[in-house]
């Protein structure tokens, strides 16, 4: 650890758990009934600071994909720690892109369980950033208690941590999981899991999938102001590309960056972009304007508008605008109408544009080429396949056949029965915890949760976690570990949290 | 130096100049009868080297506006340059921006000649060269002898050293100018010249070139096949600016980056931007269709569409369009025809677009803001203000008031006329050493010879010089110092070619 412990907040922390105060945990039925809680509760307890320690190095060892970083170091880090978890036949799978991990706990339980992780990070930029992204540093954050900040923190292995400090409670307190357990993990989440599929798809680990009641992520995604989750029913698929325009591919305009003056006689790839672009949506940006690309496209069904509506009575709208800093909906929608614009829309959003001079003040070029890098969210019943089929036509139809396409990930629509057990099983825990749940027809976010919904595996699939963490894909991103938010949990509630989750699985009817 | 002379090149070099056979000079009539000629030619074979190596230790010395890098410097350099070289009263002059430098040689001559130099250079990437872009190493080129190649070379620190040269032989030789000179310099040529008015308008400067026959920029751009050397009657004008779009100054769309799943309720800045550059130009990117931009544009004279033909005549359209790596002209223009919408057209060019994520690989954020850097190129008679008035009335009236010009730097369109002493004294030089001149109306790229010809100073302004470089504005940008190439000019011929310039002017009717 880089920061010295404050050990007024570890006492305040270890005084609260003692007291029994841990964030709203009420253990459910079958966990009560175990008679297993008092043990499991110490073990977590005296665990935590060896959790906390287990995430912040994880943090330090950052794997990133797109920038091909520590990708092999990554896989062998997610292995033992895998192991250390107590999983068995941990195997280290590779695929035509970088590998990804399996094991099994098997305790002999009627019912099995997988758990999907993400080892990878997004990038980050480390000048943006107020702590050390990789430095993991224990911070007190106003309002919210003692953080983990760092790259990964939230997204994904705060939460995923503390999926494993439930195992290792269980093991300190000398007890099995109540349901057998399957681990899956890939390293190339960030990227669009290009070969994750080639993981859940090998014979083992597809038949040890086969026997699941269900997969879920580790999550922490409490809402600060009022403790409550989204309990996601799927989640929108993804496209991400890089559409390049260039001399070369055109064969007008120049070949290379030749200086600016020429622009009065030589075609510019730049000026090519911009207009193969403007093809791809409406004049406002908001609505993709590829032909054919909505013919797929399935509206929103009655019950999830229905879900949708609670969702927005239970959620904040100046909440959400604040943390997104935006004043307005596109159109000026109102809440309810703007989420089920979120839910249902297929987007065309431009992450990031690249052509010639990108430096300080100006540079009399004029560029040789020009790149969009796009990200296209899918809803049901589109299909990557599909859609990279219509840009392409698309393209060339408007007159862009030399604009290329480069298709760097992706992966379909997801959804899940909202009556599965881990559906179910969610809400129980969530019930119990004091922690607001709302079942929302579709993450607008992407997760490649089609690899388990789609055959051949075939499962439900979700995300489950209490605890909070925000800064996703941005600076600064943290986890709580320490929680002076009375809505939010902290690591251990977060731990607990999982404990009580394999006990609900192991007995929901 | 860094590099060891190569002794053969250097015996090479000067066996040629004692036999009298360096490119192509034969003295004019004053300077063939003034009898300074032997002693001049010695003088230039003597400073050779001299020459050469201030030529590069003011490569090694670089200043770039753009980057706020040694400006103080670089005119405390140009100035000792300058005095070096036997100007007297030399100033460094304060600007709103960079200084510029002044200085006069008043040898008590007939006429008055006035020089303009640029001190700056453009920025550089180091990894694109192959040799280090402030090593100004001396390097053989293949067909063209030993050049040094570095940040400037051409652009314009080896012609101008090569004009220094010219002003140290005369003195070496025991010779006055056969002119008395002004000296004007500025540090932001590259970045458009923004205060430079304010330098030649200063009283004492002013007083200077009021008295002089005309202002010339020392150039060393003979075509490396032919020897020929274009005469420009004028430049077009340039506005350099960036385009923003941003959710801040929208007040839609976010204030920063945030995840992109929002893209689906949240605007897009850089869709803003998108749809506001695809309004500034015709759908093929090559006509501005910014509302009144043509409102001053005049059309070819029939003199200048005579001149272009004949520099159509005179010029390889292959070597032109190997030199850019271009296939084709705009439209599949004919050569000439392309010619003169190169020198007739005002151009709207995307030197430089950054939205979002610019790095390897993709990020899935919505980018809270988008630029595009511009430039615009401009004709007679438009004019910045009015330009730059008109682009921002266009954006407001197409719904984009919120998209910000943030102007960099600029000026206007440039034009001498055809029978003013200091072209026709170019023209005679380069008759007499044998590089074939064609006379153009206007050179498409820019330079700010408008301060010198738009009222108070009202001077005719041109460039003139032999010798050969290129790669301005690019990696491994060179200038010819002993050309082994028959048709160009070496850093001695280039030399002789200043003195023979200097006598023309004092003699020509």
């Amino acid at each position: 650890m880089t920061v010295t412990a404050d050990r007024r907040a570890l006492l305040t922390g270890a005084a609260a758990l003692a007291a029994g105060s841990v964030f709203g945990f009420r253990p459910g039925p079958a966990l009560a009934q175990s008679g297993d809680l008092p043990a499991i509760q110490a073990a977590v307890a005296a665990g935590k600071d060896a959790s906390t320690a287990r995430i912040q190095d994880w943090i330090r060892n950052p794997s990133i994909a797109a920038e091909n970083l520590n990708m092999p170091e990554g896989a062998e880090y997610m292995a033992r720690l895998a192991r250390d978890a107590g999983f068995s036949d941990v195997e280290i799978i590779p695929t035509d892109g970088h590998p990804g991990v399996f094991g099994v706990m098997d305790v002999g339980a009627p019912r099995w369980l997988a758990v999907y992780f993400m080892y990878d990070v997004k990038q980050f930029d480390p000048a943006e950033w107020s702590s050390p992204p990789l430095e993991a540093a224990l911070v007190d954050k106003e309002g919210f208690g003692r953080v983990i900040v760092g790259r990964g923190a939230v997204n994904q292995k705060g939460p995923e941590g503390a999926f494993l400090a439930a195992l290792h409670a269980l093991r300190a307190a000398g007890k099995s999981p109540p349901v057998n357990l399957v681990l899956v993990c890939e390293g190339e989440e960030e990227i669009g899991s290009p070969h994750f599929r080639q993981v859940t798809t090998r014979p083992n680990v597809l038949a040890a999938l086969k026997k699941c009641e269900g997969v879920f992520i580790p999550t922490g995604w409490q809402s600060p102001s009022t403790g409550a989750v989204t309990i996601n029913l799927g989640a929108k698929g993804i496209i991400e590309c890089e559409l390049t325009a260039s001399g070369a591919a055109w064969g007008r305009g120049p070949a290379r960056d030749i200086h600016s003056s020429q622009k009065a006689n030589v075609d510019s790839p730049a000026w090519r972009l911009v207009a193969a672009l403007s093809s791809l949506v409406s004049p406002d940006g908001n609505t993709p304007a590829i032909e054919g690309w909505f013919e797929h496209v399935r509206d929103l069904t009655p019950r999830e508008r229905e879900l949708i509506a609670a969702s927005a009575e239970a959620n904040s709208e100046a909440d959400a605008k604040r943390a997104l800093g935006v004043q307005t909906w596109i159109d000026d929608l109102p809440w309810r109408q703007s989420l089920e614009r979120l839910a249902s829309q297929p987007t065309v959003n431009i992450e990031g544009l690249v052509a010639g001079y990108t430096g300080p003040g100006g540079k009399t070029v004029l560029p040789g080429s020009g790149t969009a890098k796009l990200d296209m969210r899918l809803v049901p019943n589109q299909t990557v396949d599909d859609c990279l089929a219509k840009l392409r036509a698309h393209l060339d139809a408007k007159g862009f056949p030399d604009v290329e396409v480069r298709f760097t990930g992706g992966y379909n629509p997801t959804a899940t029965a909202e009556d599965s057990r881990i559906i179910r099983a969610q809400k129980a825990v969530y019930d119990r915890a004091g922690a607001p749940s709302t079942l929302y027809p579709r993450s607008a976010g992407s997760w490649p949760g089609c690899v388990f919904t789609d055959a051949p595996v075939g499962l439900p699939a979700g995300q489950f976690g209490l605890g909070h963490g925000s800064g996703a894909h941005a600076p600064n991103e943290y986890f709580v570990i320490d929680s002076t938010n009375p809505k939010v949990a902290g690591l251990d509630g977060a731990t607990l949290g999982f404990v009580d989750f394999l006990y609900e699985m192991a007995s929901i009817s």
